[in-house]
């Protein structure tokens, strides 16, 4: 049974992985007071190549681990899951407020576009599902949207392969097209994608600005709080409560790529 | 219960994903009167990264549902099972023959080698187990063994990036200090692999000679069904039974290519 939320509730966000800690860390900086649950499904990680029907079953049972925790809001950090279950999380966690990545990402780029040229790069299934392109049209159908898919950054990103001449080879590669569009604003629609930002950022060059949906996310939370009065009135920093379906080795590597700290205490959940 | 398997019953294969398709070919390509089953994972694909705990626990339920269909005989397609869990399938499958790529691609590695110093890539996992080093010095405890961990072989391969200046770039950074130690051997230990043999073959020298596990686990195979006397008698080539415990969006580009092939009938399987 759900108790009624109140302000000091703490914000649950749940990813496939550890990607989604992106988000995390944008929550933190924007939203200090703010008490945080992640949890990574880090035992059926990636989403990305899996079915949508595979999908949806696992942002079912993500959403209900983070709500034992009795959330005042669940933001869905991973990419694959807003852009095809995103009705799910909304169902299952009725009527707490479900935030997406997707949503926040698109609409900030139709807000940055000039020339209404927009791309976006993500997973095989964020891209094949159209979903950027369906938000950024519902809020503007007169921008074009051209995607393409990137599976080798999220491995480059978790190697580390940061500043790697291959990492700038393989971005010239999946950019190539977008840039031959005149695209003037790119959206990097997978959470792993920042780590790669400034690789990317040079390879589109100066004329392209580049969203980040992890802040779009965090902006969109920390407003919609503002907004309804459900601001945390802690003044002293909390360890978020990281909750993981598995531990994996290089974890502890990983978290300190993602969120520049060393790994607090981890919850092992099972799925 | 299980019935006592004959020489006409199939052989079963498992991986957790699609890399063992390489050893499916093998045994194909070696075996053509063997009916075979292969089971991929591609649910919980991949199992490189994940905890040993979770490893074994997985290797326990493909090895059930391959005893669903009475096998004469388990392949362990899959390295990482191979290192962490080829006793939890011994265990499963016993009185079955249980025979794993670790081991055959470690026992070839020895008798290749000429100046005893053998260089073995696989996954995270596989490369921390040290459990190549561990078949490889069983067998021959003079023998010095360099293993190196190559994350970015798989999803290159499932790039089809196998032509790639990338590519290249990536396999001398990961190749490096095993030539460096002066190998002569070097063991593809992941079924991806051989996928990228070219590009490998062609950074390694013509000085390496390259073993692939999958090739070597076909010819023991065959010598084991030859020597009990347990080869089928069949003479029309069947298809393999396909199982698999999700039906990604790329299975079928992906099958064609590990098998130079289209896809059979895939049965979806529950894990």
């Amino acid at each position: 049974m759900q108790r009624t939320p109140t302000s000091q509730s703490p914000i649950g966000i749940f990813d496939s992985g550890v990607g989604g800690l992106t988000v995390l860390k944008a929550m933190q900086k924007l939203l200090p007071s703010e008490k945080l649950l992640y949890f990574g499904d880090t035992a059926r990680v990636p989403y990305g190549p899996k079915s949508q029907v595979t999908i949806r079953r696992y942002a079912e049972d993500d959403t209900r681990i983070l709500l034992r925790h009795q959330p005042k809001m669940i933001i869905v950090a991973c990419n694959t899951v807003s852009a095809l279950a995103l009705d799910v999380v909304e169902k299952t966690a009725d009527p707490l407020p479900v935030l997406g990545v997707l949503e926040a990402g698109a609409d900030l780029a139709v807000e940055v576009t000039r020339n209404r040229r927009i791309g976006v790069i993500g997973t095989q299934a964020t891209v094949c599902s159209n979903a950027y392109a369906y938000a950024i049209n519902k809020a503007n159908p007169d921008i074009e949207v051209f995607s393409t898919a990137c599976p080798l950054f999220v491995p480059l990103a978790e190697e580390g392969m940061l500043n790697h001449e291959a990492t700038r080879l393989i971005a010239q590669q999946y950019l190539a097209p977008l840039l031959a569009e005149r695209i003037d604003t790119l959206v990097l629609g997978c959470t792993h994608y920042p780590i790669l930002r400034a690789v990317i950022e040079e390879t589109a060059g100066s004329g392209v600005q580049i969203i980040d949906s992890a802040e779009a996310v965090a902006q969109r939370a920390a407003s919609m709080l503002g907004s309804t009065g459900m601001e945390a009135s802690r003044t002293e920093a909390t360890l978020p409560h990281l909750m993981v379906s598995d531990l994996p080795q290089k974890f502890s590597t990983l978290y300190h790529l993602f969120m520049n700290a060393s790994v607090p205490d981890v919850e092992l959940v099972e799925v």
